[in-house]
């Protein structure tokens, strides 16, 4: 299998600025293209600095990809640095400017002479135009290895590697057939899930490899391999799903490493039914969430983020006694809360959160991380109470997902 | 200043599972704490490949942090290979045993002889508890060089980097006073902002350090400076930002990189104002970064998001006749939208938003990309258009932000 290094050039990822999240796209891709993704590294903006990762690069791997450094301002300097390590010069590309002024066609700003001098590329190596951006793609050839250099910017270099670098790193080397294949499990910690699975895991064939990844509330187990025999490989690793399923069970969620939301969605729009949120600890993450899915609007209807106490009484017809009574965080309360707001959004589901998200608002009856969860249906509203930790971001989160899996477990159920 | 290496270890970045952020978070602390990242390298669970990678590291840097490849899993690694490179064996520690023992306590599961092999610790090395996860973190020292192995679970590694790793390297290694100051600058693209500031670039003094971190509709601007000398450094960056605000006037939106749910959120507590959202194309997303602020619900009443049409007419009172005249993405209705919302939930500002986010959707007249933003105040309801391009997320996105902006710019103009 061919091996891929990624180089990502730029102080902001070694200050923290900005998370990678590049890397990441690029080795999901490049792994389905049947491309080994051998290392990441991130380097500043310095040329030696540069040089250094990239001669250790080509040592280790038959391709090395290179992001960011080509802005037109004095802090990017990977255009330059290339030409010096690939022994060449700078020359003007009339083409490149010609993409560059067409960029500019539908922009308030005229070109200026940064701009224009994104037009100067390396003589020796072929340019790959950018017709998302106005940095030029270089791709040079040395020793039968390949070296690209291509913009950070995610939507440009996510243009350019799908339309044109992955099917050119295709065509250029030999690449097997690569099969990931991910079963969702729910209920075990990853301590006790590999206790439970031990025989199974130690009998794995040897060109069948397998991962642990915990998230919140599940534990995702991949099963990868690689084969010039594709569907050998695929047989053999369905064959072993199979025999996981039989040691788990109802334990097993998923069968694909889709997004709970992606999921929900599916189902809804097969079953042809409605959804609604009520939220007050995840603040509107649910209906984010769900609407980040394109034709969502299919089975999404709305949400009522009901922060303030006043707007679960006004707008969602919560009972003030039971809020005085019981709390914000109760099960009377979120449950109203979803009832509330499947009335008025007229649909056939409702999920509704109420919880202490923090760092403030616990009391010892009710500390911060508890959280309470109703799913409201034609047949039944159900809650359920759940006990979080004391970060903020993380609760929203695990609250987040813990309501899409008690939502999708009653849509299943229902109908 | 001492240079630090993070090497991640662990193929599911490499196969592009999971997004790295934890190096991101890393960075950006210990540069607050006078340490500079020379390098972030990502490498498989494999013995000779995470051996190789330390070594060069330590050729380049005077501190090493391993994260991740600690799980009690036969697919974790990173403990023996560590045992290996420092020449050293595993120990049973009573103390470690028992600090998994107290992590249990609180668990619906039984401590089982994979969570007990976790208490196995190199000989040769200072163990740091983990108080936050079974896996302890480890500290080895050679040839005046600092090794730090830590697990990838990003709250444990943020827990113990904090508490233990920052303050003890700070104690082991002198280090200056780093300084980042960030300017924000709104309404010009990269290229044009480069050339309006060039002279003042040109000038700046050797010791401080520019970067220019555009991002959607904003470009943020980020000095730099090292120095033993604090004071003299932090004058000297700050003359920097008072003559980049001779030259860019209003275009700075802000003097700090805060993001701006933060900024908004501290402008409304200051001055005792409250804030409700109505949102059709960005889906709960406003009200959702709203939220992930600690403490906002002191100013934030809730959202409508109102997905459907029927929810925008009679949630928000949106006129039918309107929506049916106009469509749901106009001028028109985005406005009742706001008025509505703020209305409904008694609030003094409200942001709304209508778009088309893609990728369907879209009309020769409103293609995909085309938004609405409205901000209603006692005063006025404002809205305009803007025209953004295909991709769904990125939609969202940009809204969400340009409608921040819009909100920032009509809550400081009144009162």
């Amino acid at each position: 299998m061919p091996k891929v290094e990624i180089i990502t050039i730029g102080d902001e990822i070694l200050i923290g600025q900005i998370v990678d999240t590049n890397s990441a796209w690029m080795a999901s891709e490049l792994n389905k293209a049947g491309f080994e993704i051998a290392q990441v590294t991130s380097v500043h903006d310095v040329a030696n600095h540069i040089t250094a990762s990239l001669t250790d690069a080509l040592e280790r791997a038959d391709i090395v990809l290179l992001t960011g450094g080509l802005g037109p301002t004095k802090d990017d300097i990977t255009k330059q640095t290339l030409c010096e390590y690939f022994d060449t010069k700078l020359v003007f590309s009339d083409e490149v400017l010609k993409n560059i002024e067409n960029l500019f066609r539908n922009r308030e700003w005229s070109l200026n002479k940064l701009n224009r001098s994104q037009a100067y590329v390396p003589e020796n190596c072929t340019v790959i135009q950018n017709f998302a951006g106005t940095a030029p793609i270089t791709w040079f050839e040395k020793d039968g290895k390949v070296v690209v250099s291509m913009p950070g910017v995610p939507n440009e270099m996510k243009h350019v590697m799908s339309r044109e670098i992955i099917p050119r790193l295709q065509k250029r080397f030999d690449t097997p057939t690569i099969i990931h294949k991910t079963v969702i499990v729910h209920g075990y910690p990853e301590s006790q899930l590999a206790l439970k699975i031990a025989d199974w895991e130690n009998a794995l064939p040897k060109n069948i490899h397998l991962a642990y990844l915990p998230d919140y509330g599940i534990v995702r187990l991949r099963l990868s391999g690689a084969s010039e025999d594709g569907l050998a490989l695929e047989f053999a690793i369905n064959q072993q799903v199979e025999s996981l399923t039989q040691i788990l069970g109802n334990a097993i969620t998923a069968y694909e490493d889709l997004p709970l939301e992606v999921q929900i969605g599916n189902i809804l729009k097969e079953k042809g039914k409605t959804l609604a949120t009520a939220e007050s600890c995840t603040g509107g993450n649910i209906a984010h969430k769900i609407t980040t899915v394109p034709g969502s609007s299919a089975y999404f209807k709305g949400s009522v983020v009901s922060y303030a106490n006043e707007i679960k009484v006004n707008v969602l017809g919560v009972s003030p006694e039971d809020i005085e009574n019981y709390g914000a965080v109760s099960e009377a309360v979120v449950k109203q809360m979803a009832e509330g707001v499947r009335k008025l959004m007229k649909t056939d589901f409702a999920v509704a959160t109420s919880g202490i998200a923090g760092p403030d608002g616990g009391t010892p009856e009710k500390p911060v991380g508890t959280v309470w969860i109703a799913v409201s249906s034609a047949d039944d509203t159900v809650a359920r109470q759940f006990r979080y930790g004391s970060a903020r971001i993380a609760n929203i989160e695990r609250t987040t997902q813990t309501a899409f899996l008690m939502l999708k477990e009653i849509i299943l159920c229902e109908y």
